[in-house]
């Protein structure tokens, strides 16, 4: 049995202890908070479950510690920069990092890769939603004056977005700021953004998500090729089975002595999976 | 530039040709049929582009003179059995044999893998068609009295499949003995078979090809998280593309001394595709 420990206790700390006690080989060793103490971890991997702008933190105190760590940090634009700066650390110190292992980035990462290499020229569209982004939601929360929030992405086609804002504002709190505050964020900068004042956020609150990802593309000199994935999930439920299932890879990896910081299109899927080579060939391939 | 060479020049070998001139990192070094001599190619990989019956033969003849191979072998249920054989071969001789590398078996068996790590507990249902089947045809082809024949897939839902099986007939052929042939080939033995004389195959043939791959899976503890993964396609310029995506994943795996026969599941997205991994990580992740 892996031993293996989670960091932040939020929807998706929560959604991978259950994923990690469904999981036949792994057995949970501790539940940790972002001030706790870090020295006396007994586990094989940690699964980081902070804000995003904490995982590079956390990850690198980890890894230079020798324990792998997954995390599922989200900003598109800095996942090469997060990269970078693990790999030398868990190279040294023979960890594992798997990084932005979540759905988007993360599975979605693969399908792109994959349907990439089955017809090399064209466009991939990723239509996120209607649903609760996690990411943006956690960084409208962040800003002075929010007492609590929800971002919802909406799908415009063509892989273009609008962000719906839902805030609760602390009492005396200034609309206008909060409002110039998120739309100034990194998060909502290149997006058609509203941010809406609300009563109450939790009235509003629903964590199903869904993509359509869609390629038309070519194959050699064949056009036409048509790729649609497509899903409907609870949110933080998923992404906290990916984060478990990206822990089994990381220790797979670090057992062939494989160390450094990857994501997730540099995994072969076999390694997030429980069960021998032969049982898996056998059964999915 | 690394230098591919292709042996059997059907509709895959074609279409493998095509997929070959279009990649930025290769060159095509030769194009070899069933009978010619093996003894003086010039190529770091061979795409086998023959019959599936006549993979395992060529694969382990080039295996152990050290060059990697790329196969479509797709008879589900010997898969195992020709890595299992391939295998050591491969070790022995450094070289990396990438296995029914085609679109199923082959890039389906990569979504099936992914779809299995996000939701672990559920059923995933594999829809084919309707299309061709490219070794349904092969096998039907090549039953005595059979001058041409042309083997349709149509999707009866959850993983039920019909075979619609039209026949040309040599003059003076019996018809009752062909269909018997078919009906007891290991290819059409467990599904639901028609066998139906046409004048002209030629007249029916049609390249396209599809599939619907479902799952309604559980993550964590929570229920209904649903996948679907569906494409339609041309089906030997795919899986040409998916021969030459896997020959470049063969020849990586070689670069980094990790020898042996592998399935697709085994394999990272990131190696199927050209570029370096700074590239692939900050356009697909």
């Amino acid at each position: 049995m892996k031993k293996i420990a989670i960091l932040g206790y939020g929807n998706i700390g929560k959604a991978a202890e259950e994923a990690i006690k469904a999981a036949p080989d792994m057995e949970l060793t501790g539940i940790y908070h972002h001030n706790d103490c870090l020295d006396c971890i007994d586990a094989d991997a940690m699964l980081i479950c902070t804000p995003t702008r904490e995982v590079q933190k956390f990850a690198t105190v980890l890894a230079a510690r020798g324990i792998c760590t997954v995390d599922s940090f989200d900003i598109h634009g800095q996942i090469w920069s997060l990269r970078t700066a693990l790999d030398p650390v868990c190279k040294t110190n023979q960890a594992v990092s798997i990084i932005s292992a979540g759905w988007d980035p993360g599975s979605d990462s693969m399908v792109r890769a994959i349907l990439m290499a089955l017809a090399p020229k064209g466009l991939t569209y990723t239509n996120f939603g209607p649903g609760r982004s996690m990411g943006h939601t956690v960084a409208a929360k962040s800003k002075p004056g929010v007492k609590n929030a929800l971002s919802m992405t909406i799908p415009l086609g063509t892989g273009i977005h609008r962000r719906m804002v839902y805030v609760e504002l602390e009492e005396g709190a200034d609309f206008k700021a909060v409002e110039a505050a998120i739309l100034a964020d990194d998060y909502f900068a290149h997006d058609e953004t509203h941010v809406i004042p609300v009563e109450s956020v939790d009235a509003l609150n629903n964590v199903a998500h869904g993509v359509n990802l869609v390629r038309n593309g070519v194959s050699g000199e064949t056009h036409n090729q048509r790729f649609e994935f497509n899903m409907t999930i609870n949110n933080p439920a998923l992404t906290g089975q990916v984060m478990v299932s990206c822990a089994r890879a990381a220790l797979r990896l670090k057992e062939r002595g494989d160390f450094g910081a990857k994501t997730m299109i540099e995994l072969a899927p076999i390694d997030l999976l429980p069960g021998t080579t032969e049982q898996l060939v056998k059964t999915l391939v």
